[in-house]
């Protein structure tokens, strides 16, 4: 029994390493997933890779190289099942079987119906050991939105909101800079880079004209990331061909009616026929992470529809009174209607703080 | 200059273990502060001791005795400085004087006009070498409201605040059990146990009917601790004489209307002309800690006057509506009136969090 505790001990340790790495991939891999690998012989790391960019090789391909002759005979772990298709790079389970490995531990299984168990049928096929499911939580958080999508076909979404301590975002005349400080409003910019798109209100557009980009991330050249999609819902074809966010070379998609100017500028449009089905949508264009960053009556629609899978809330100290603005919209009568959340946690942030709030009534 | 160093780390040592021995007290001393005493010689502690309830010996008179003849050349680690006057209990600087230590190392001087430094006066007068300031901070908070109402003849206010995210405190029919959980609220029995006084609206009794004692407190024996007298703002003289409050043996105190019946139940009553007199007049009940437990209305009351120290703010994972009840009922028009706090600190309370937040603008 000792040895199988210490195996798991082992196997923990290598894949966290293996974990951090496929970490470096979070803000340039989209829209593939983060993967990290990592090749272990008699106890040494001898190889060590993850997963940079689209387009470039996977995980396993840069560990293997590292390894070169090291890796017959050896560990492999990886935070997520090889692939087992032919893509950009040949699939990653025949590379693993040719370098002679004997074992691999993967995290997470990969629900892409390209890979979905071939890939581990591959490995165990040629011989080897496989074993599946060690630190899958944690490799999971790595590619939340992709897991879900492949499984789900609805992408993993993400609603910010910002508020007073009395639940208040702006005053009632719209003022509202800044109720929160520098770090909450970098750490916004976090969120936003591990989306593949951001979505926001036309009212917001009109009413602070924001770019919604991500401007600035710590260590981190801004040109070496994915920027996130921006998707402004617009029923009513309001939004003004001089808003800022049609001044940058990223993607700008439009809910609302055509408009050929728009066209014109390059901008995707689509027709929405409700929330439900715009997100559904969004797997069409590999948008797996979703992160909605609106006012309040869209935000509270987003929620009472139950579309949410995570709140991210950053509340500030201070009271704007009860003419200010109600960060949540809807009307209940009793307490039974409430919207409630499972707390994952609370970090200070400078002088807010934010809570990671997960609905208590799952998401579509 | 290194021994300097050494000799405040020593001193440091020692004084957090006489600010821990007078933490003991701090359900059952009131109105007098806590006050812990440790007595070093030669590296050992000799003696220890904290004044445990009114009546009772202060700390310097046990830790005296446990150390007998060691004390003579020793030091002495007290957490408040040694009172000079013949009070319950003859001065403690005499009894330092007499026992023979060498040096007496004091955290706060006491305000209390009648020690205000005669304590160490007496001290050094018979040549005993006196430190004050040693962990100054952290003995402080021990004492808040005697170290403030010494000093300025106003009370130490903690305003209690339960809300959801959204910044609301009950449903509009007044519906709110439970917003937050039961850790939350145990937390809550705290604060109202180191509070010489809980002041609530009229409404708050009328509305729920609450004891507002202290019914539990973990690993606390709860006839050991002095409960908190009860002060009603009853403008109007509405308080039923069937009301809960009024049925059990500790002090009320009514502000309102002098009533007869009151009188006949043993109640104090008082008459107000404003919420800072209000709070001058408890320094004559020795109330030094005041805890705010009321409505939206008499919160943000005391609030807007600038006469609370610290809010203690209780948020749920949970948006209740904008029909529900705000929290906090002032009107602003623009950011600039907002009411700004400091994040002193936050902590997770099950699935609830709590904020200690200090004013931005100093309370009167």
């Amino acid at each position: 029994m000792n040895t199988t505790v210490e195996a798991l001990q082992q196997h923990q340790y290598w894949m966290q390493k293996a974990i951090a790495l496929a970490q470096q991939g979070q803000y340039s891999t989209r829209p593939n997933p983060n993967v990290g690998c990592v090749i272990v012989k008699d106890g040494q790391m001898v190889g060590a890779g993850f997963h940079p960019q689209a387009g470039q090789p996977h995980a396993e391909v840069f560990a293997l190289r590292q390894a070169g002759e090291l890796a017959r005979g050896a560990t492999a772990y990886v935070t997520l099942e090889p692939c087992a298709h032919y893509g950009r790079t040949p699939p990653c389970a025949k590379g693993l079987v040719e370098a002679g490995v004997a074992k691999v531990i993967v995290a997470c299984s990969d629900p892409n119906p390209l890979v979905a168990g071939k890939g581990v049928q591959i490995l165990k096929d040629a011989g080897i050991e496989v074993e599946v499911g060690i630190c899958e939580k944690e490799a999971a958080v790595l590619n939340r939105g992709f897991l879900k999508a492949m499984s789900t076909g609805m992408p993993y979404v993400r609603l910010k909101v910002a508020s007073s301590l009395d639940g208040r975002t702006a005053m009632a005349s719209g003022e509202s800079k800044w109720i929160t400080g520098s770090e909450a409003r970098q750490d916004v910019q976090h969120w936003r880079a591990i989306s593949g798109a951001v979505i926001t209100g036309i009212d917001t557009i009109l009413a602070d004209d924001p770019q919604i980009n991500v401007r600035h991330l710590p260590n981190i050249e801004i040109d070496s990331i994915v920027q996130p999609q921006r998707i402004i819902l617009d029923r009513q074809g309001r939004l003004p061909l001089t808003a800022q966010i049609l001044q940058q070379p990223d993607t700008v998609m439009v809910m609302g009616p055509f408009r050929e100017e728009l066209a014109q500028l390059g901008v995707v449009q689509l027709e929405i026929q409700s929330l439900f089905n715009l997100l559904k949508t969004l797997k069409d264009f590999h948008i797996y992470d979703v992160m909605i960053e609106a006012g309040a009556t869209l935000s509270t629609a987003f929620l009472q529809a139950h579309l949410v899978d995570e709140v991210i809330s950053y509340v500030a100290p201070t009271f704007l009174g009860q003419s200010a603005r109600a960060m949540f919209n809807a009307s209940f009568e009793q307490m039974a209607q409430q919207l409630r959340f499972k707390l994952e946690n609370v970090t200070q942030l400078g002088q807010d703080i934010r809570l990671r709030l997960i609905p208590l009534q799952e998401s579509v």
